[in-house]
């Protein structure tokens, strides 16, 4: 059995429930107004005959008329209570009349490949499901949202967004559950519309996605946002408290139109724990097929907090855009060990050879889908982006040796539709560690990396 | 490109088909009728005139009356064929004119965060997610069902619910797969809806989910259920025969309506091994973000088999309700060590403040989903429940030492939609073991918790 | 709140929008002609008036006609923008009414138990989820299609399908990501469609599932596809190449009607690896419950390149078919080692005694979803199938004793809906190994299975 529908009652509603001109009812035509004026001046029907018969066409009308108001108000009741199918970009989109109960079910995937060529760490070239993801997001009774997302890349299982939150109180915006800190913009930026394969090396320092309340509100060319979390998953068999976090953003965006951005940013995060957590800052290079990292602090024992702080900046100028980011992370560490202070930065510039633009959303602070002019399906060719980066992070203080990195990184994506893209990175990583860490030798590495994702969101 | 449907041909159906009087046609005009008598009765037009437009006037009613008969039948076809499209308390859920096919799709969060204020024995404060699932469910030509339901909390994945069934055999319903044994109101209970954060101690007993094949049945005040179970999901690399349970459940409740409830059921498992098998029953103390148990048998080694027997009784009175439930275990072990016996029971009183009440479901013998009186989002306020619970275990007997535990739990629960609840729960969980357990040290334990819980289910 | 739709606007499409004959309109009738003309011939009025109210007349029937026409133009502008929702055999299917957009949301689950009488091999009775799978796939703007697909099943997650392709060149569908190689029709073929509840031995060869980029294209009676693939899924923290494999495969059907098939395949991989990969072939006794393999090669080092061949051949006339597969897989092992040549065979057939046919899909050269004749559920009493296979593997050769195994299995099918199976197998394993494998001890052993699964897809 086939259950088949094509629906377009609203279509049904606008022509038969918005004719409300006095437009002659279907029943009652003019000719017979006409013909019996005429009846009656030639004397063929008397006055009151007239009348009477006037009085018939009358209640003709009328009772079209009242047929007619019935349907447009049962029709506008049926409006009010539909629900909106949608398909396209997303895989499914429904949404109650009202506005008031949204459901949403989508995903991603994306596929890498990496070529390596290396000095003498040993990194090894493949490919990789770098995300398969599903989530399902909605809101009820209009006050209330949540989002479950799954990553299930290399075949784990890895909760990412998984909360509820309150939207009712004003401007403000409560969510409680499993979400992004909101620290640097390079991390809130959602990985279908980073502008190069993998974030750039500082973002060892962003907390990401922690188990926390957070509240963010935000104006027409500003936001702010506040949380407070609990580091990880729990361990739910290991007797120790969780790590803790309180982490607040604010930006300012003195413009904020739609191809003509700038925006200026700042986040602070003071973290702690009960005093037997450990902490640890390592990052790949800018290159995730390979697990090796190049810089790694290890294991920092006696770790009592940490104090973070980030600087963004972005400006969009057109087909043109600059970002730029900062952030330092202070640690204090108990027993007579000095405290290292570690940081790191980037500055990419992006530039978009068919005259599409990184569009800017005001109420979260970060950047969304770019959408392609003409669109590879419908007779197009795609939107084309030119980008180059160059990243730097510190791991060196205090007597801590996890190394310095700079990258070098030139790439260039391919809009093949708004949810499909394709990417290729060129990266020139170099080191040139003091003390060997984890995989990499001592001495000088400078790593050629080629890596091309082909990616879909549904 | 947007498709976006607002569809009511339901009502297109009440305003286009249902007029099922014989109303004037809506291209005939009685004025026509009045008309031609006028004309014929004064002379203007002849008899036989006068009958062949009045025939001709009838046939525009019959062609009119035609066209909208057709319309009733397409649209009566039409309504038969269709698929009904809902959102709001669930994600999605799709329903064939028929009702021969369904589908529906949903989830659960629960982020929990919990403060342990201990003696000796180490907890670890934390949060975690407890519960992060999706499920999907349906029916297909009317008699069969199936549900696939996952669990994704702590990064991990662990099928739930995961059968297919028959319900064509009279009052039968067959389901075979992963699924609940009939065993423990308190388990049968959905997590969602249970009235504390953790079912009582005594659920260490309850043999919860099995893949199996179950045969169930009820009346209108009556219902039972048995099976034939594997114990957990096979090993597959493991070359050993699994355990098994066979597991049957009946209850009687002479008063079921809306808002008085007294339910009485009783349970009972046989449960045996090929003798390589081991059991362990172990308990944390009705809070789970830290993995530490208080009572904990350890792995009871030659084990052969065990008989589990339980008592349920329920009583609602309006907003008041009052639950209580007993189990024992039998175990029976190889060789010359005596067989222990372990037992507990729990008793609960729930009081809503709003008027609610807690609704019985005698399809299944157990409780759902609690409907706020009022709704935050709604200009409401929602439900509110306070509740109180004494429960109880007692692991050591025959020489195993797996120690005893008494709590004493108070909470209060916010309902604020149908669909998303608030709970905050301080339990008091006391133990005087003989021998120290896992994790925990010889000697009296009273540990004082603090646990509360944001959930949405959609 | 319920949000109810019922949706028939096609159908209000086909009654409002389609009277494209030019029947009497609506509010002008016929009768009113027919009284003109007998009024101007009694010279009740004049030729004069009867011309001006003739254009009256003329004039109504023009509005009522306008007011349809711009019905007819709205709803098919309507029916262009529409959603298709279906239910049914598949969960969930969305489909814009150009045809462009899709979405396909379902999942498949399988339970299994087996009993096994083993000669001296220890195998385990038990029962488990074979495969708990969902899946969402789609296509967006025509030519770009997707595919995520997720199995569950022992609490893992296993990534499946997890690609995006492209088929907007010609005749070419470009896929890439995680897919099948195109190698052995029986491991092509879908396990819900597959004849007997397990693949048969010489599956053990087949690439399967790995990450890359293939093209594909086929016409009336053949098809072609290759593709170049890493193995496996990146360990991502291994600093190792991975293997690659570069696979093609050919079939032709010289009969591809719908109860008479004839299909004849050949396929071919090489496969490499940089010298530090190892290769392994084992297999199951065509039974999964149980984790013992009969027949195991061990890890074999030094493995530098792999060829492999496969040739298949099916032959279907109407409820009877018969299908085989020869597989050979040739290895070059890196040392003073011997290069050992492994092969393995089946041959099966299958009646249905209810007259349905195994249905041949030419444009993937494998078979799909079996339709059973009657349905239960809707008075029927569904498909019934007899199976019968040999199958052979031979895992020595060159010094590496993997052992030689000979199964006979025998099967019935029992189709209850078109998604709803249940499958009883009987196997006997034979095996005679020359050395102990891996848990299976020296000297003969003949093991007789008895399986049975009930599955689901939607």
């Amino acid at each position: 059995m086939k259950l088949r529908l094509r629906l377009s009652a609203l279509h049904c509603a606008v022509i038969l429930g918005t004719t409300a001109l006095p437009l002659p009812a279907l029943s009652a035509s003019g000719a017979m107004d006409d013909l019996l004026k005429v009846l009656r001046d030639k004397g063929a029907i008397t006055e009151s005959e007239y009348r009477i018969l006037r009085n018939s066409a009358e209640a003709d009308q009328e009772r079209a008329s009242a047929e007619k108001e019935e349907m447009k108000k049962d029709l506008s009741e049926a409006t009010r209570d539909t629900v909106k199918v949608k398909t396209g970009k997303s895989g499914l989109k429904l949404e109650s009349a009202d506005g008031d109960f949204h459901f949403q079910l989508g995903g991603r995937i994306m596929a890498d490949a990496a070529y390596y060529d290396e000095d003498r760490t040993r990194m090894g070239n493949g490919a990789e499901l770098r995300r398969a993801r599903i989530f399902a997001r909605g809101a009820v009774y209009h006050d209330w949202f949540y989002k479950l997302q799954l990553d299930f890349a290399g075949n784990k299982t890895t909760l990412k967004d998984a909360y509820l939150g309150y939207r009712g109180a004003g401007n403000l915006k409560l969510t409680l559950g499993n979400q992004k800190e909101p620290f640097s913009l390079n991390e809130l930026t959602s990985s279908k519309y980073i502008t190069f394969l993998e974030r750039a090396l500082p973002n060892t320092f962003a907390p990401g996605r922690n188990l926390g309340l957070s509240v963010g509100t935000h104006g027409d060319n500003w936001g702010a946002k506040a949380g407070y979390y609990f580091e990880g998953v729990h361990n739910g068999s290991s007797p120790k408290s969780q790590g803790w976090g309180t982490t607040g953003r604010v930006y300012y965006a003195p413009l904020a139109e739609k191809t003509r951005v700038l925006h200026l940013g700042a986040a602070a995060s003071y973290r702690g724990s009960d005093g037997d957590n450990e902490i640890r800052f390592r990052e790949r290079p800018e290159s995730h097929v390979s697990g090796t990292r190049l810089v790694d602090t290890g294991t920092i024992g006696g770790y009592r907090n940490q104090k973070l702080y980030g600087l963004e900046a972005v400006a969009v100028y057109d087909s043109l855009s600059l970002q730029g980011e900062y952030i330092r992370s202070s640690i204090d560490v108990s027993g007579g060990g000095s405290d290292p202070d570690f940081s790191g930065w980037y500055l990419f510039g992006s530039y978009f050879l068919t005259g599409e633009h990184r569009p800017y959303h005001v109420g979260s602070g970060t950047f969304g889908r770019v959408k392609p002019a003409s669109i590879v399906g419908k007779g197009g060719h795609g939107a084309w982006e030119l980008a180059a980066r160059y990243s730097s992070v510190d791991l060196e203080d205090g007597g801590y040796q996890g190394g310095e990195e700079n990258n070098i990184t030139v790439g260039v994506n391919w809009y093949a539709t708004p949810n499909i893209r394709f990417m290729a990175n060129y990266v020139r990583a170099s080191t040139d560690p003091t003390s060997p860490v984890k995989y990499a030798s001592a001495g000088d590495e400078d790593l050629n990396i080629l890596q091309v994702r082909g990616q879909i969101d549904f």
